[in-house]
């Protein structure tokens, strides 16, 4: 038996005596993270198992299965990283690029730059072809941008969150193939709620994230990559440079050899597990159709009231709209108003459309009839005290 | 107004219609994920808030202000990576170990094997000094080696999980910065377990994990650096080669700018705040002193029934005991046995001590006198089975 040492006392200067939490009432229409499903949160809440439980390790496989219906793909090695979008985002780049690989950026809008920013880090030689944000690529310059940088990876944004453009990909995976580069897609604002088809679309590597489309909390970020990207990890010169994410040593924990890379975040894998169970009790097709027609309500509703949304209908995504600012307004103000005072969450402008647009998510358990009313009915009887 | 347009067919090969969620009953008592206390689980499953809210802001400061006291630390950079301790530790190696650096791992576990790993990836010179499984260095040993490889960087695990042993402090700071190096410790079984006083230590860099000493579920791992460990993060040539855990951009986020980085996993911050909290309520003495009891408790109940532990009293950890397997036994079969007729998870060997020791975690929520009660009696009536 161990006594009791004798041990240097504990400085308390940083022992604060909070009370218990008690989290305001949000409806977050925002960029996201979006409201979760009541059951995704009573799953959270659930007891802790192993990571290695046997009803864990069959958890896994239903995360992954479904994963792959809600992204329309067969890829084997589909799962979420257990970090948020921004980590499987880091993931697609840390295990195929390697230092000297070109790698091209089609950047729209901020999520494309901080694809770029990534891709230097792993000492990429890194290209990029800009637009306005609030446009979207045609295949036209995508080519001409293949055929002079041939890159080894070509990166692009499906669901451009900090714009609400929705990229038209039709023909994209055609001419990555043809031109010999790996398509990786930024799905995080599009999956669960815009029509997404990884296979049919030749993607090759994506990612995405838990808390928009899929009505559970962030700290999850769904993976995939397809053969055509393991064959390019397989031949990689050296170990992955990032310990965490790498995919070769995930796989033998998320494959059939179960050994142990790191403790899975079990309850966010719980609450995963039932967001996307939900999703296909839903239906893909019918949850798309819910967030168009959701959406088609609040544009409309919007320029009823005289507002302007940025982006062209034709490029608008159903999950994330772009609202311009009327001139005289301050929008950070507006926003700050409808969360102060009714607990309603809108967004502001990032990058070149800070204070230019706020940012409407309807996004999974979000996107519903009564939350475009609520916001629609805010912006009608409080915007006009910001004119 | 845009009309719903005419889709591509959704593949069903995928859409497997599963039924709610059902998590079987556990008691926890291997190396981790230990049980999560029930208001951290009832926090954890709050209506998310957006992660720039107000109220988000404010409660960040407080899971910062909690962590510093349960490290015994002031570092301002103090905060919980998104991602699990292996992130974390990650972290650690990723902003401070510039290409070329030379790093010293003491290995005396699987821990120190990864923490090797991890710096050969940030391009570091690596060096190893190692001991037996089940052993610690002394102080002398250390400095040896610190003379003869000159390190930027030292890496060492204070608590080993995959040994039971708890590495003695005392002085190894001074060592550190007598031959200039920085000091990096592995926390992960120790935090609010053991005693660990990281400013009294000279410790420079530190991670740790939520699901053990912090009894909250799997997912955010604690990293702290001080002024030392930043001006050498100050000094890199390049930018940190890892986006997700670059603590520069993660300062401007958690320190007084609050610009956006990531979408943060707010509710897991729900969940290590109210942990946090319990522990400063309880007060650190009192939840180290708990351990220690609970683990005097097991260690004596297990001689008694004429089981050996692996480690010598005076090194072993108060969170977590290998006990040796008998010869004859089949150390696997007796855990499935347990865990499948009576809900109760030790864990096996790691590595060296692969089929040489099961491990049993009391830690956190779990560490009580009926946990301990609870595993000697099932040692007591099944293992008589397995001999």
């Amino acid at each position: 038996m161990t006594t009791t040492p004798i041990l240097p006392s504990v400085n308390n200067l940083h022992k604060k005596l909070f009370g218990p939490i008690s989290v305001p009432e949000r409806l977050l229409l925002g960029p996201g993270p979006s409201n979760s499903h009541p059951s995704v949160l009573e799953a959270l809440s659930l007891n802790p198992v192993g990571h290695l439980d046997p009803f864990y390790i069959s958890l896994m496989g239903e995360v992954q299965e479904l994963l792959r219906y809600v992204w329309q793909t067969d890829n084997r090695l589909t799962l979420p990283m257990s970090g948020t979008g921004s980590a499987a985002m880091e993931a697609t780049i840390a295990n195929v690029v390697e230092p000297g690989d070109t790698v091209l950026v089609a950047i729209k809008g901020y999520f494309g730059h901080r694809l770029a920013d990534m891709a230097g880090r792993y000492r990429a030689n890194v290209q990029t072809i800009e637009k306005q944000w609030g446009e979207a690529f045609s295949l036209d310059e995508i080519e001409r941008a293949l055929v002079k940088y041939k890159p080894a990876v070509f990166g692009i944004v499906h669901a451009e969150t900090s714009t609400g453009v929705c990229q038209p990909m039709e023909g994209i995976g055609e001419l990555c193939r043809k031109h010999n580069a790996l398509l990786l897609l930024d799905t995080v604002t599009s999956l669960g709620g815009v029509p997404l088809y990884l296979d049919k679309w030749k993607v090759d590597l994506a990612y995405s994230c838990s808390q928009k489309g899929l009505s559970c909390p962030p700290g999850l970020g769904p993976f995939t990559i397809n053969s055509r990207g393991e064959e390019k990890l397989s031949q990689r010169s050296g170990k992955v440079p990032n310990w965490y994410l790498d995919v070769s040593l995930l796989n033998k924990y998320w494959g059939s050899d179960r050994v142990y890379h790191h403790t899975a975040p079990v309850n966010m894998n719980f609450g995963i597990r039932e967001s996307l169970r939900l999703i296909a009790e839903e239906g893909l097709e019918n949850s798309w159709k819910r967030h168009l027609d959701n959406a088609n309500l609040l544009w409309s509703g919007l320029q009823s009231l005289g507002l302007k949304m940025h982006v062209n209908p034709d490029l608008r995504l159903a999950t994330l709209t772009t609202v311009c600012i009327p001139s005289g307004v301050d929008g950070k103000a507006f926003s700050l108003h409808l969360l102060n005072n009714f607990g309603v969450e809108i967004g502001g402008g990032l990058g070149d459309l800070a204070g230019m647009v706020w940012r409407i998510g309807l996004m999974g358990y979000n996107s519903k009839r009564e939350n475009v009313e609520r916001i629609l009915s805010l912006f009608e009887s409080e915007l006009p005290k910001f004119r």
